[in-house]
């Protein structure tokens, strides 16, 4: 499974590897090896889905693909049952997938729902459900990628001819994205990825999408990016969010707002990309996941603490509209503290 | 080799087990492995004393032992050679020694330059020089532990009798003073330890002395401080420092510059523990040393990022005096501003 079919777009964003249902199983990329080692978690109940988002074989976006394909796995689960069986089984299923991780319940809840409103369009129709609700995550995910095209449009547009970059985590899509966005404007970027802790999302996700598009990029352990701000002439620091509060909190992965704390300090800019989360109105309702401790206390796979120490891993953090420069959205760069402008809400979906 | 005789300081900041000259040979307790194996890398000539201080088998504070017994192993290596022999061998041998990693050249210079002393005082007593350059590097090393006792003493003074603390890095005999004197005093302490990448000094080397010195030892990764700060009510962010310049600039292990940065965005004083350096009037002058870029693409051994993507590695950042709360030293805590209140010229010793 190493073949590359399309340079342009690297491998693990391709849709079809992130997660895809077929024939009563959902295939997802494992991001926990990647690109050590590229396989597949095959999931043929709809509980594995949300065991395999629990245990992080896919992260940042890759879950609502995922849940919208899981869906589709339980709607094949429960074929042979009564409309109102399907329907318990379903909302069931919604339910679980939803709280796979506590932190973007809200948002999976909304992809969730999206898919039931397919399962019942589909009864309505007599259609094939596992089917209408695959063709209902594929026209979702294309309008996402429409709308993360237009971000990477904006985001582009604040970058210098020859700029460096900072990025944080694995941004998922808009890394890809912005990247194409540069080469197509002819922006030549040179990007530092910090390796993202404990599982080094950035030194394995982000910097192989960098480097297989072909810009130079480097890694750097988390402690170094205030210093690498200071030194190597940063123009932007820009991160995607897992969600970004009506009112302009934005939450990411930990370590997110140190480094927006730092790039404040520094005179970098900070902008976000993503759309504001009209589910989460304030970022006082946002439940931080607090994550196993074992995986702070080991990396990749060796234990580095002694018996006996203990960890502490919270897996985001909330970066106050004050440290943000800009929220990229399809339809333009917002101040965080006018996101209502940027418009009426049918518009907020699932936008990582 | 896992015994421990004494539970009170710890294993690795015992004298003997920093660096150690005997008959002919220096041993040197192996920091990139310890916890894991307890092993003792064992120098015949200089040259290798110099290379294991490049190759960081010992860090921190405990260089400056190593370069001292280093020097005395250079005097045994000429010992059959004429006194001015001799002299040009021990100078060749100290500036190897210094230059062991650029950022503390100034200071190792310093340390080696008081063995040359020795080495004169010895010609002049018709005495074997490796003996008397080895009881002056003990002798240095009594002072230097009787002052970091006083800046222990000062340090605690402002810690609260229930407080959370936050290191960086690995902060060598203060770590173990600092938790002798909170005990004398009865004061609970609960230590946040970030990991430190890449060597992970943080979890490997003081999460080790405070969970063997009975304390409540929590590892994080370099991303999370922040967050730490924000939501487990840090009540003092403090570090050694690998020099302290004469205008109150600290510079330290990387890391050090972003955790102040948000230390002070979050309230938390920052006290660097440590002597202001005679050698550094600013931080003009200070070389920041840039290491093999092949560490960061790697964790404990193991490769984190794809072959073609770069590293880059500075040892060190340097935290600015507006950022430091306090500057502890064994005369007591000083401004940042006002280090030349410290005193004469002869107290400026090698204290990390």
């Amino acid at each position: 499974m190493n073949e590359r079919p399309d340079k342009d777009l690297a491998f693990m964003l391709q849709y079809e590897n992130v997660a895809w249902y077929e024939d009563g199983a959902v295939r997802i990329l494992d991001r926990r090896c990647y690109p050590r080692t590229v396989s597949f978690v095959t999931c043929t109940h709809y509980g594995e889905v949300a065991k395999a988002i629990t245990d992080m074989v896919t992260q940042s976006a890759g879950p609502y693909p995922a849940a919208a394909m899981g869906m589709a796995l339980a709607a094949y689960e429960c074929r042979g049952q009564s409309e109102a069986g399907q329907r318990a089984f379903l909302k069931e299923a919604a339910n679980r997938i939803s709280h796979a991780r506590p932190t973007t319940a809200k948002r999976m809840q909304r992809v969730c729902e999206t898919m039931l409103e397919a399962a019942e369009a589909a009864w309505k129709a007599g259609e094939p459900v596992d089917h209408v609700i695959k063709a209902r995550a594929i026209e979702a995910n294309n309008s996402r990628y429409e709308k993360i095209a237009k971000i990477a449009t904006h985001l582009v547009a604040r970058f210098p001819d020859n700029g460096t970059i900072l990025t944080q985590c694995f941004a998922e899509t808009i890394v890809g994205m912005m990247l194409k966005e540069a080469r197509a404007k002819g922006k030549r970027l040179r990007i530092f990825c910090p390796e993202t802790r404990p599982y080094f999302q950035g030194a394995r996700l982000t910097a192989t999408v960098c480097y297989e598009m072909g810009f130079d990029v480097t890694v750097i352990t988390d402690n170094m990016p205030a210093f690498v701000m200071q030194h190597e002439g940063v123009d932007v620091f820009t991160s995607a969010a897992d969600a970004i509060t009506m009112d302009g909190h934005v939450i990411n992965k930990v370590g997110t707002f140190q480094i927006a704390i730092a790039a404040k300090y520094l005179g970098v800019p900070y902008y976000v990309t993503g759309v504001p989360d009209a589910v989460h109105e304030t970022a006082k309702d946002v439940v931080i996941e607090m994550r196993d401790p074992a995986f702070v206390l080991e990396a990749m796979g060796v234990k580095t603490a002694r018996d006996g120490v203990n960890g502490y891993y919270p897996a985001f953090d909330i970066t106050p509209p004050e440290l943000v420069t800009g929220v990229v959205t399809d339809r333009g760069v917002f101040s965080p503290y006018a996101l209502k402008e940027y418009g009426p809400k049918d518009a907020y979906e699932v936008v990582v």
